[in-house]
């Protein structure tokens, strides 16, 4: 770890104002020198989505005394790019940390989730970046008992580095004796949706998107598996999709061209 | 390949009315019986993006002759989910394509294309899986030297099926005389910001997101090699994001908890 303080980089998707983000500045402030930038609105479920037809803003501002806070129009992904090309200007942080998200996001949510997205864009600026989230979906969601783990975790990261091209997506069952730290890999699961549809006053459809998450994935060393047992759950997370696996299979094709 | 006619759902990003589907839609409906699902507005950059806090319209339209057509309110994912849901009911399409995506897709673009996002989630379901894109972001894009190679992977991944958890990132040079096939991994490249900041009439900031690819990968293995070298690129995909070679190293470390 280098002798000065740490530079660390929080953000999120649930909003600038979510209890969540305080929880995590505030563990984040005991370790290093915050600077938080988080979207101005909630933004779950905007995945890796970017602002491409519309310009940004990005405004500072005071809500929590001494800290260093700037509210974002775009999405959590947007947040991370204007932190490193318009706040850091180039010096990256230390570490980029995002949550505490209201709500899971092991297994397949790390493609759905902002959350997961800004840690994603983390790594793929070669800051060390760490994704947090809490099985609680509530505004008030307790984030007492999983805060000595979000600095353990921080604090690992600053000391060892992470692999190339690599995250952390760290999740927390919402109970009061976590038992310990599981490092695992993401479940093979799904949401199965569930739209429900409605009639607008002009007997026009429309659908609200709900689902149930159906896990298909027996492993123990898994995601799924480590939170319905008590333990945080530490997938490490690439954004290199090849699978590379498949390459062989593919190259034993005959095209007809 | 079944020996009734194939079921293919088509989609993309750039909305229902670009160009790029309707050369895709025209290409698979000399193959199989082809439903359109797609956004009713441009969806670029929205990667994974699902909508959570408000309904979703999907109204049946006719566009274009003979061809069953659905616009959605929604993103791209959005789109893969009321199909399988509201509109296939739970019968499956025997091939899921989006695209042709107007620009690139290649490399770390896989993350925030809505292109690739809806035929992620095509995987996710279980439906064989296609993502196509050509290397010309104009509107007039000329689709008609990729559409042979369009044909020929459809049919490929209609007759063999692709390995468990897959899909395939396909990616033309926008020549006439594309050289061949090359089946590839993700180059590892990012976009190197450069927000255009302005100032509104009011006198406070605002910023345009622009960019530069910028390839850090040399390997001739990739799919940026690939393309730059007159070669269309596919790239098998996977959305498990698992670091699976991370996983020892973290096991080595000692939380203090």
């Amino acid at each position: 770890m280098k002798q000065s303080k740490p530079v660390i980089l929080v953000v999120n998707d649930d909003g600038i104002t979510a209890p969540g983000i305080k929880a995590l500045m505030d563990a984040m402030a005991t370790i290093g020198r915050v600077v938080v930038v988080a979207p101005d609105s909630p933004q779950s479920g905007m995945g890796h989505a970017i602002t491409i037809g519309k310009p940004l803003r990005l405004d500072e501002v005071a809500i929590y005394e001494g800290i260093e806070m700037y509210r974002c129009s775009g999405t959590p992904v947007d947040c991370v790019k204007l932190a490193v090309t318009k706040i850091f200007k180039g010096q990256k942080p230390d570490l980029c940390v995002s949550g505490i998200n209201h709500g899971l996001n092991n297994s397949i949510n790390v493609l759905y989730s902002g959350t997961m997205s800004a840690a994603v864009e983390g790594a793929i600026e070669s800051i060390p970046s760490i994704g947090f989230s809490l099985d609680d979906y509530n505004l008030d969601a307790n984030f007492k008992h999983c805060i000595k783990f979000v600095k353990e975790i921080a604090l690992q990261v600053l000391a060892h580095g992470l692999p190339a091209n690599t995250l952390l997506n760290v999740n927390f069952p919402a109970i009061a004796d976590i038992k310990g730290i599981k490092i695992c890999r993401q479940a093979n699961a799904k949401w199965a949706e569930e739209f429900d549809q409605r009639m607008d006053p002009y007997k026009r459809p429309y659908y609200w998107l709900t689902g149930v998450f159906q896990n298909n994935d027996g492993g123990e060393d898994t995601d799924v598996w480590a939170l319905e047992h008590g333990y945080a759950s530490v997938v490490p997370t690439q954004f290199d999709m090849t699978a590379h696996h498949a390459i062989p299979v593919l190259n034993g094709w005959k095209f007809n061209l």
